[in-house]
Formats: structure tokens, C-alpha cells, sequence
């Protein structure tokens, strides 16, 4: 019997939307379904290294300097304030031993879980391969994505 | 004939968001659709009693006395103008005889949509049965929840 | 063979979601996915003409002056920074040829894509017909809409 599918296009970059994408993804994959993970937008910077600077030009390396990459520095879409929410957050998670969104994304990985960053951000954010860490399943856009989602069983957009 | 399964992922708890999600489910439950709201994160505290602290930990209350529970003071995901913006809101909704979310919940009790809250949430934020209100039908992890979405003929994260 | 049939409820009004709404629903059209946007609450900014007051008693008219309309100044979800960051972002967009927000209504009704005002937000915001942009597909309430995700191949909430 052909497996289910399950995919996600992980379009926020806010910690507890990502961490809830992982908390389905992960629970999906572990009950056997076949699951996929799109990253767009402001969900790219889940995959993103640190790093100060990315981008081609002056207008993409300024929206990326206040749009930074990294899956430990991510922001809450609520009670962010400057940081000290997603602080209190991880504290929480940890006393609970809810995984880190890092741990999480070594998680998803070892359950086959297909990490996917979209190229149609990269052009205008001007990203590139080298901006990402290593463990990406595949680059691709739009349309790649579409197929996939066409052939799900359940598909959100986060 | 076997009826049509419509389910939605209630992670929001902007009280805008929220209606948008009673309205759905309502909807498709007085279609004939069988119907369940799975509440989970900021989405739960549509389902939350109004009380000043919850949690087991001094962090856990320190994050719930600022994430305060309660359907009938959720904020807006713009223009919340401290508290301004909701109450504007929920003038607006009573002129057009728009339900409140409290009237929603009950409605939507009434039509047998299944209220569903997230024990994943409870373990990080600190709650216990005893912060909800009446009338849920069903405490439930992820892996319950995507069981269902899986039978599901429609289903959305919002 | 019958079309697949490809949804979303466009709920945000922010640019960078809206950007994405239109960047799937043009690429499922493309590929030949019977498309529609059913825009609602914030969403319907989208297709509000750019107008300075709208809404039939006082409350409306103040909510709808902070609430603006118009496809060229949708803010964005994060970074808006009072106008900055969408500026910006327009500029990105523009250098990497992404069509603007009015230029994706034109593309997307070129590619047969249905765009549906939700009349149920009429009621209490105060809009009226005369408040929206000449091209809109049809004006259709929440069972309209929750017939046609029934339908659907794919729906997303956004």
C-alpha cells in the first residue's frame, strides 16, 4: 500500500509556529506517513546559518541584517519583547524536554522527513546555497512544491 | 452514507483569527460535516477559564500571567491598540449581530463540533485540566490529531 | 478528465502572505488546478479600492481609516517598521521581477483564477460593493466558500 503524504509550506519564521510545524511533521513521519517540509519566506531562516550578511546588494544584505537566519535565534509571534520571550520559551521547552527547533530539525531528518527551501524567495532575498546548512533535501519552487501538494493527503500553510 | 470530516488546527489565539475558525466550523458542522477544533498553543486560551496565574513553576506563571486565558479577551492580530482594537471589534460584531466568541463556543457545542485541547501545549506551559472550562470534549496529543486530519476531507492550521 | 481544484482563504493582509497567496494560486492555474481566492477580514484589503473612508456609522468608519484598503499598501507581517520595510520589500521584489501585488491580480485573472469577496466580513466592517475594485468574480458568504474547499484537491488558510 502506497504510504500517505503529508506536507507543510513552513512560510513563518516565528518559533512557536516552526517548533508546532515540527511537532506535526515529526508525529506524522513517526506514524509512518511520507512528509515533506517546504520552507519559504520568513520560514527560510530556519535553514539559514548564522551569519551577519547575506544577499547580492545593498537593499538585500540591510533586510537580511534585521532578518537573520539560524534556527536558535528565532522570534515569537507574540511577547517576543527583544528577545526575552523566545528566552523564556526554551527554558520552558527544556524543563518539558520538548526538543529544541535545532534538535528538532536533526529529529525530522532521521525520521526521513524532507527538509525543501524555496528558490523563489532566494531571488529577491538574495540567497544562496552557500547561506544554508548542510542536510537540505532539495531547492525548489513553486511549481515543485504544487505537484507535491496536489499528492497529499493533508497539507497546511504555517 | 459516511458523513464529510472538517477539521482545523486552532494555533492562533487572536480573537480575529478565532472567529474566522468558528465561523468555518460552524458552518461546515450546519452542513452536515462532522466537525473538530484541535486548540493548541496561544489557540488554547480560547478554551482557558479566566484566571490570574496558572502553571506549576514560577516561569510557567510568569508566561501565563502574561498569556492570559479567557475567550472574551483574546486580542487582535492587528490594530490591538492595547485592548482598544478588540473591544472596538466586538462592538462592530454585536451591531451586525455577529455571535462572541463565548456564544460561538457554546453554537458550535450545540451543532456537535468536538472541542479538542492540546496536551502537548499543557506539558511546557504548565496547565491542568482544571484551567479550562466546561464542555471540552477530549484532551488530545499530535499523533490523535493527525490520525484525524487524515480522515479528513478538509482541514486547516490557522 | 475533471480539473483539480485548488483553494485558499486569503484571511491576512499582509503583503508578504498575500505575496505567497498569489505566488501558489497563479502557479496552480498555470498548471491547469481550477483556482480560487476567497478573500476575508483583513484579506479583503486585497481588493478594497484605495478610498479614504468606508463603513455605514462612526465605529466602522474609524476602524476602516486605520484599516486601510488598496493592493499597493498592504503592510507587512514583520519588519513593517511604519511603511519602511514594505518599501523595501517592493523594491526587492521589483529587482528581481516578482510581479506587485496589483500585477499578480492581473496575471491571476488572465490565468482564470476566481477572486471572491466574503460578504460575511461585510456585515460588520460596513463595505459595500461600491468599496471594491471592478473584476471581482463573486461576493459569497462561509457556505459558499466551505462548499467549494469540499471540492478541493488542496485548500489552505492563510
Amino acid at each position: 500500500m502506497e504510504k500517505e503524504k503529508f506536507n507543510i509550506v513552513v512560510f513563518s519564521g516565528d518559533m512557536d509556529k516552526v517548533l508546532a510545524a515540527f511537532i506535526l511533521a515529526t508525529t506524522a513521519a513517526s506514524m509512518g506517513m511520507e512528509t515533506s517540509m517546504f520552507f519559504t519566506f520568513w520560514g527560510l531562516n530556519v535553514l539559514r546559518k548564522k551569519k551577519l550578511t547575506s544577499g547580492k546588494n545593498i537593499l538585500q544584505k540591510m533586510m537580511n541584517f534585521m532578518n537573520q537566519g539560524g534556527a536558535s535565534r528565532l522570534s515569537l509571534s507574540k511577547f517576543n519583547m527583544l528577545g526575552m520571550g523566545p528566552a523564556m520559551m526554551k527554558v520552558l521547552m527544556k524543563q518539558a524536554k520538548v526538543p529544541s527547533i535545532e534538535e528538532f530539525i536533526k529529529t525530522a531528518k532521521g525520521l526521513g522527513v524532507k527538509l525543501i527551501a524555496c528558490t523563489t524567495t532566494f531571488s529577491f532575498m538574495g540567497f544562496e546555497k552557500d547561506d544554508f546548512i548542510d542536510g537540505i533535501d532539495s531547492y525548489a519552487g513553486a511549481a515543485t512544491f504544487m505537484g507535491m501538494a496536489c499528492e497529499g493527503k493533508v497539507s497546511y500553510f504555517i
